[in-house]
């Protein structure tokens, strides 16, 4: 017997069509350069995305068509996102933090056609323009100062262009609408590319009450770039339900966030660790210095992920009244792969317990299998113990990189044939499924033939009241093969002696032999392109 | 270009698997035919599961048979959701509530394999017995009574299975899980057959936190039958998230839903109108009578749906601190079409505006498009206005019925080659998207070329003090064509007469030509199988 259900394609298409119809009211805030505001409903968005398509299809786009976007986050990047599928075309985000070598690289691997650059960004599309000949350069005008004359400027396409006349482009439900380079912390760096499909399942499964919770009532600021990972999906979601948008632009210093959420108070906001860990030493400065500039929108959830949320984070905005929700996934996964939630079972846990939990990275979200595989290649069990490398499988997680042929250190078959990501991450799975990372696989300290994790020593050296940051590398050793070198940054004015460190780590529950043989003070620890601790930078600088 | 994300099938495996280890603690507790409670867990319920799948296996079933069930609402039928499917079944939930002729002509077309009745329904069986050979049937024991000899023990079955030995069956995600017949009010019932894709579709949509909000904090009750479309889906979403379970079992009387409430407070719970209706009458009735005896739960949502909510109904369970979000749905759309949500847009609304947004059907829902069609074939305008039939398309609305020819009456293409399901029900469309169902096409009462919409009638006749029911259908009238005739049940101890109940429609911003030209006192309004008023015995009783 088959089932009579109707054979409809999953489609962003469908999400823009709801915004510009059910939800045509809404507001959609971008900041722009010169820190004015620029607001636009849903409607004017989804009549400007159908335009943006139109005019794509105008010049020229044919169905699979790479379009590069070059862009910070703002009202015409969302146009981006639905615009160029809705055209046919395959989004490409290229992340504006990486140098102009690898930028031109990935355009080339990309085989980008065309380019939506924000004018801001010009000098550094120029160089790396030798590297890659985009066949139209599409301006945006973003700090309102005319576009130079070599380009096309992006307004003018849309004032020409017809959305009541436009038609989408023909579809399936696997056919590519985004695809997005990961960091590449070895080798170069390797293209996903999402499907309407996996998105909208992504959209879906990460909406969920218990993940996002995204309602019509929320206010959405997204900190995590457009360009990392699709800022987490979140435009998707916000989108299918309507939800309004608030853009911070290139503004992204704490003071500018705290400035930003002052003017248009936002529910939800999403970004790595290191924006709030700045964002929370600014506030709690101004706090003392000076009371009454900002106030920290009450009740507001801060959606973060991307790298391990200390707990002392997490505890110092819940005294704030912020909720920080922690997640956890990657480039390859669309990305959000697990949440932390309150589970209703540890509802009688007491606080401590509690924001332990908070800590971890969490369940794994509908329609994603997850295992950890220890280093001889077993299945371990789910004893929150037994550390191994996290490996995930389902229909928003990547199968394979763009243009390379699939290898076995990423991909691995299961005994049923099943396909699964190795993800470099390491950690514990516990009886409640709650997923806790312990490190990726290479930033693991070796000792004596132990493991330590640097991620557990940072999150506990960051709960010590004078550091601001911390970072924890291996460094070699005759006798135990590597130790742990803990870089420490503190808080202005603030100092504390590795001895008393070191105590401070044996209060907190690790060994002697896992304290750090050695201190090093920075000033800040270096950062990736994603924003993230970069631990390559800081290897470079103390070289094992 | 091609995506490179992975194949991944949809499946109900996932959630039965999720469950299993994620949520292994959380309960599900049914109650008994003679009252008591009967408590196990996810996990044990996830071997019980596994056992089903494995028994039917041994049984001899093959992919897409079909396995009926007839039963109330417990652990049992929740292991026939997902263990008929596990093997590679499709469960056919038979209704209890229609007559032995009915159930033996469905069990026929649908040509059932295998039947898993409650031994409590043997009786009901007996009746239909000669009408249909089931292979093997197979007896739950929910009374705790010996299973008669001549049929198979489902304990036995599940004790002789071997649960760790199990191995799903392999599919597609387009492959049937489970089918519901409609209640074919005009003509013989017909068959709907749900997929893996349209059950997992549906779930996330319906889920998602503006619509059923489910959360691992929540403990759900279901009173909507699990033989009527799917308890609305909610099983699935349930064991989706592990969320607790408390089934009612055959005792679905006011007074016994509120015991149970006492014993289990639940903080979601879903049924039709008539039973929130008589709920909040006993209620009400005992806040004066025998104070203390019950409460409602504070803060409870309650879902309802299938039928329209009279608005008077809303305000009656907000004074009383329970929230009633109302949707919209068919068997035919799995059935999760619209949900009433409090729109940010409407925030500065009056209370007034919000509870009469409440007492819509509400949004459609992700996945879902909507649209009306006039009686001239016209596309309606959204202006709050326009009656037209609604249409609604989607990947979890059927495209088709069970083994019957698709016919224009019940699906329509569109000049871009698109499907729509008609659902014989008409509404009006708001500039916000919020559908108001003004009747059933059948239900219309067409006076002088007017539309009178019966259920505006009822409803704002409902909200009048004396009356506990109403009802409205259509006589005949030489001069008008058809006339409104108001059935109405008052509440015990009251009355009121027609000029009284006229007064009141007037008030209530009816037209004169609009007003019901005869009253009809009643005891309570007939039922349909599904609990539903049904127009159809009414007119019956009250011939044109």
């Amino acid at each position: 017997m088959q089932a009579t259900m109707m054979d409809v394609p999953l489609s962003l298409n469908h999400f823009l069509d709801r915004a510009g119809t059910l939800f045509k009211h809404n507001r959609i805030v971008s900041r722009l350069p010169d820190k004015s505001l620029r607001t636009m409903s849903y409607g004017q968005w989804h009549r400007r995305t159908r335009a943006l398509g139109s005019a794509l299809q105008r010049l020229g786009l044919r169905p699979g068509d790479r379009v590069a976007t070059l862009g910070w986050n703002h009202h015409a990047h969302l146009e981006a996102y639905f615009g160029i599928p809705a055209a046919g075309g395959v989004m490409h985000t290229l992340n504006l933090r990486l140098s102009p070598d690898e930028l031109g690289w990935i355009a080339a691997d990309a085989q980008d056609r065309f380019l939506i650059v924000d004018d801001v960004l010009l000098p550094l599309y120029r160089q790396f323009a030798h590297l890659h000949a985009f066949e139209q350069v599409i301006v945006f005008p973003f700090s309102g100062a005319p576009v130079p004359a070599e380009f096309a400027d992006y307004e003018a396409l849309l004032a020409e262009a017809d959305p009541d006349g436009f038609v989408y482009a023909e579809h399936g439900e696997n056919d590519p609408v985004a695809m997005c380079y990961t960091s590449g912390t070895t080798g170069r760096p390797k293209g996903v590319v999402y499907s309407h499909r996996s998105t909208v399942l992504h959209t879906l499964a990460a909406s969920l009450a218990d993940h996002w919770g995204l309602r019509s009532s929320d206010v959405v600021l997204p900190v995590t770039p457009m360009f990392h990972a699709n800022s987490w999906g979140m435009p998707y979601g916000a989108v299918m339900l309507g939800v309004p948008l608030v853009f911070p632009g290139p503004h992204l210093h704490p003071e500018d966030l705290l400035d930003l959420m002052q003017l248009e108070p936002p529910t939800l906001a999403l970004g790595v660790p290191t924006i709030w860990l700045g964002l929370i030493q600014a506030y709690e400065r101004a706090l003392e210095t000076t009371p009454g500039r900002w106030r920290l929108p009450q009740g507001m959830r801060s959606l973060v992920g991307g790298a391990a949320v200390p707990e002392s984070l997490i505890r110092a905005f819940a005294r704030h009244g912020v909720i920080i929700v922690q997640g956890w996934g990657m480039t390859e996964t669309s990305p959000l792969a697990t949440v932390s939630y309150p589970r209703a079972e540890l509802r009688d846990a007491g606080e401590d317990e509690r924001f332990r939990r908070a800590a971890m990275a969490g369940i794994a979200a509908p329609l994603i299998e997850l295992r950890l595989v220890t280093d001889e290649g077993r299945v371990a069990p789910w004893d929150g113990q037994t550390m191994g490398e996290i490996q995930v499988r389902g229909p928003f997680i990547t199968g394979s990189y763009h243009g390379v042929p699939r290898s076995e250190d990423k991909f691995i078959g299961d005994d049923r044939g099943q396909l699964w990501l190795r993800t470099g991450d390491v950690a514990t799975l516990d009886d409640l499924g709650f997923l806790r990372i312990t490190d990726r696989t290479k930033d693991l300290i070796k000792s004596g033939g132990e493991w330590i994790s640097s991620v557990d020593l940072e999150n506990a050296l960051m709960a010590h009241p004078a550091v601001a940051e911390a970072a924890v590398i291996a460094i070699a050793d005759e006798k135990w093969g590597e130790r742990p070198l803990a870089c420490v940054a503190f808080k202005p004015g603030q100092n504390a002696a590795p001895d008393a460190l070191n105590a401070h780590l044996l209060q907190h529950g690790f060994a002697k032999w896992q304290l750090p043989d050695r201190y090093q003070t920075i000033d800040a620890v270096p950062r990736t392109s994603t924003g993230k601790f970069s631990k390559l930078k800081l290897r470079q600088m103390f070289p094992r």
